[in-house]
Formats: C-alpha cells, structure tokens, sequence
C-alpha cells in the first residue's frame, strides 16, 4: 500500500465522514462537554384566577369536568380529586400580576389524587413579544406540595423549534382556591 | 513508525468509529446537511362532526365537558371557553369527505380561550392502510383563527417508531359549529 | 507528504473528532450496534379501580366528563364512547394488586370511539422507590381490545432525565367495567 494510497483513503474517510458531523455539531452544539448543561434556560411566571361562581370577568381558568360527587363551580373536596381545569394564564417575566404578559399559558389540569393535591398538567406557553415567538409544549405530573415539582417540556415550534428539556415548577404564591402563581424554570436540553 | 502500523491504526480506528457512524447513519439519515429539512413530510386532512343533540348517527365528536355556564349539548358561549370536545375522525388522503379513510384521528380538544376561539389539542394519528400501519401523536396549541398553525409531533409507534416533528394545521373548510376539516402538514426532523 | 505529517493529521482528526464521540457515547452510550435496541427495559403492571357509586373507598379514578346522553356515575354505553376518567392507580412489580406499589400511575384516559373499546391516554409513572426516584410521561392512543398497544414515552425527570421510549400495553386482567390491571412493557431508545 502507497503512501498516497493511504492519504487518499484518509482524506476521502474525512470527507464522508464530514456531514455527520456538521450535523452533530448544529443539533447538539451546545452540548458538547455535558449533556446534562442545559443548551438554553429561561424563568417565567404564570397566574391563575379560577372561576367561582363570582369573577366571570378576571378568571382566566374555569372547572369543566367533576366528579359524580362535586359539581363545576366549587371546587371538589378530596384534594380537589376529580376536578378539570382549563386554563389562559397569562406569562410574565417577574412575579407581579400587573406586569405586561410576554404570552400566554394555554390548556389543562387535572387533580388526580384524593389524600394530597397533585394534578397533571398538559398545556402550553405560547410566546407573542417581541423577543420570542413560537411555542413550548408541556406534560408531567405535578405534585404540588412538593417544593419543586419536574415536568417534561416534550415540544416546540418557531423560535423554540423541536426544543426538548425540562421545566422545574414552584408555586411562587397562591390565594385561597381561587388564585396561584407558578414560577417556571425552563431548561432545554435539545436545541436545534 | 511503519507503514504498516499506521495503516494498521487507521483500519483500527475506521472500525471504532464505525458503530457510532452507522448509528449516527441511521438515526438521523437523511439530515446530513440541514437539520432543518424533514426527513419524512406527509399530507393528510381529517373531518370532524360534532354532536349537537340532532346528529348522533353521524357526529365523530362530542362535547364532555363545559364549563358552569354552558352544557354538553350546545356549544358554549365566550368563544367555546372551557368546551371539551373528545373526537374520533376519519383521515383521508384528499380533502374528500367521502374518499376512504386511510386511519383515524382519535383524542381530545379544549377550547381554552374566552375572546377568541383558540384550542389545545392532544391526539393520536392511528393508521391502518396498506401504506402504513402504527401512529403519530400530537401535543399543541392551536390559536385556530390564525391561517396556519405550528404543533408538536411528540413520538410514533410502528411505522413512524420514536418520530419526532411538527405538524402544521390549516382550517380547509367549516359548517357553523358543526363540521370542520383541518389540514396537517407533517414534517418529521427525527426519523429512526 | 512525509509519515509524520501524516501521522500528526491523523492524530489532529482524532483530537478534533473526540468531543462529539464523546457527546455521542454519553448520549446514546447503548445504543452503537443498532437504535432499535432500547438502552433501559421494565416492566410495570398498574391497577385500576373505576368510581361506580358504591365504592368510593376503594376507587383509584373516577369519571369526571362524560357526553350528553350518560353521566359521572354509570360508565357510558356505546363502547363508554365520551368518558373521561381521572386517576391515580398504584404501580406494582408483580400482578399482585395487594403488593407494595412501587408509585402511581397519575392523569387520565377518554374512551374515543363508538363502536369499540378505544382510549387516549395522558399520564406519568411517578416513581418513589428505593430502586427509583423521578417520572415516566406517556401519550397516545390505546385501541385496548387488541392484545398489545404501543404509545409513546415522551419525556422524563429525575432517574429518567429526558428519556423516550415505546411502552407497550396488554390487558393482564378486568372485572366488569370496576377493575382492570394493565401490563406496561418499558422500552427507553434515548437514554442519557
């Protein structure tokens, strides 16, 4: 075997080989050393103002399914058990209610245990400022006495095209069974 | 150092890399150049009926949760805030009501906003035609008066096994409140 | 072109080629001889006691949204076509509804179509074992009269950081429309 057979091979390997790795290096760029640092990280707030009966103008979220023992303007006993929730909450930067909202939070959650408040969540961000547009679609158990609570962020669209990752959720402040706050940390882990 | 020992590495080293290679080949085959072009994109329309009391026969849909101030028999008011609409539609290959269906759309969509009808889907495309058999399944928000819709392809079963993309949405016709058909462009970014 | 020189390109590719190999291996460390062999496999059964009027004490999910034409107490005719059940069913590691549940199965199914039994799923495993901590997130469609059903595993936290998969159900047992046990068969394809 030559020498320029063998530099011929190599670089020939090199171009074949060089896609690949073009692609590796735009989908995964950011992840080259950890792929447990996130590639992108965001903070939002959302509030909720659920319908009782009494504020048909400011709630943003109503009771839509019960169960055969509760009924859709009060809340069900049992940790709520039962109970479906829909829900356009709007999105904010920091903490305060009054803020101008960034986006909205659209979908649904469901109370799904009877001795501890716990829901599960489908829903999601849908961003309309100036600096983001496009979607990020959630899914997860939340049990919310739990300080931090994971849910998965399993979607996106425009500028969050095909993002993946994880959103960690608090409950940042809440009023009664009629108003809460969610502080949402988002970390994508796949950004393309 | 020899020729031959490094001839020897090289051969050495094609074979290491070559199971991450053929990996790589074909987790991600056809995305060698821009990742942003699909690996797979298909076309197809579904048709859904919603039951409105009169239609049970033909109806495809129906609403199973609303919110306190409306029923399940009539649409709500407010844009249909807080309807829940479960669904089973035929999939059809041209925008023909009549054509054979090719598979089913089945799952669910909640109208979550009061001043202007805006949705959140969560469903299954279910296949059974000589073409293909398995299933694709979607999570989003579709803000549906907006001409053109971005969601989540989150996963795949048989034929479309571990998929991943984003389906866009387009309302090709609607009667009243009681016969749309969407339009879903599917564009696969992840095919295995 | 002298040996060295190529020696020292051969050993510089190596080098610039390391991170994504390392990436690559991190990422999908088990998967290098074929993607269809999934990196993690488990298998769960999952119990499910549905709120018939009489057995509130024992139930685990309740119906919550049912059509026009039924209620929340009696599961609906046609094929319970329109109900939408809540539930928080034990996890187990055996069949044995009376084992130690190794966590919950917690979110909801609807009952999709008319003329056969057919559901759409939503849920998580929430694990909280010695063996696991963190959550499984499930979506798709379950046309549960046939033997086994594939959906999807759509996302993951804690011990299941960002995992995908294909869980494949079967119908280990039911009684009447009360009990049913599901067998899930895990099959993790992206671990990290």
């Amino acid at each position: 075997m030559s020498q320029n057979f063998l530099t011929f091979s190599f670089l020939f390997f090199l171009l074949l080989s060089s896609p690949n790795h073009s692609y590796a290096q735009k989908h995964t760029k950011k992840h080259a050393k950890n792929p447990r640092i996130p590639c992108k990280t965001m903070v939002f707030y959302f509030h909720d103002v659920l319908y009782n009966g009494k504020n048909s103008k400011n709630a943003t979220s109503a009771i839509v399914g019960a169960p055969a023992w509760a009924n859709t303007t009060i809340i069900a006993g049992q940790s709520h058990f039962g109970d479906l929730i829909i829900f356009d909450d709007p999105i904010t930067i920091t903490n305060d209610f009054h803020s101008d909202p960034i986006g909205r939070a659209q979908g649904f959650y469901v109370y799904d245990k009877k001795d501890v408040f716990t829901a599960w969540l489908g829903f999601s961000f849908v961003f309309n400022s100036t600096q983001n547009k496009g979607s990020l679609n959630f899914a997860g158990a939340d049990p919310l006495m739990n300080k931090t609570r994971d849910i998965s962020i399993i979607g996106g669209t425009g500028d969050f095209f095909m993002a993946r990752g994880i959103a960690t959720l608090m409950t940042d402040a809440f009023e009664g069974d009629v108003y809460f706050r969610l502080r949402v940390d988002i970390k994508l882990f796949e950004c393309w």
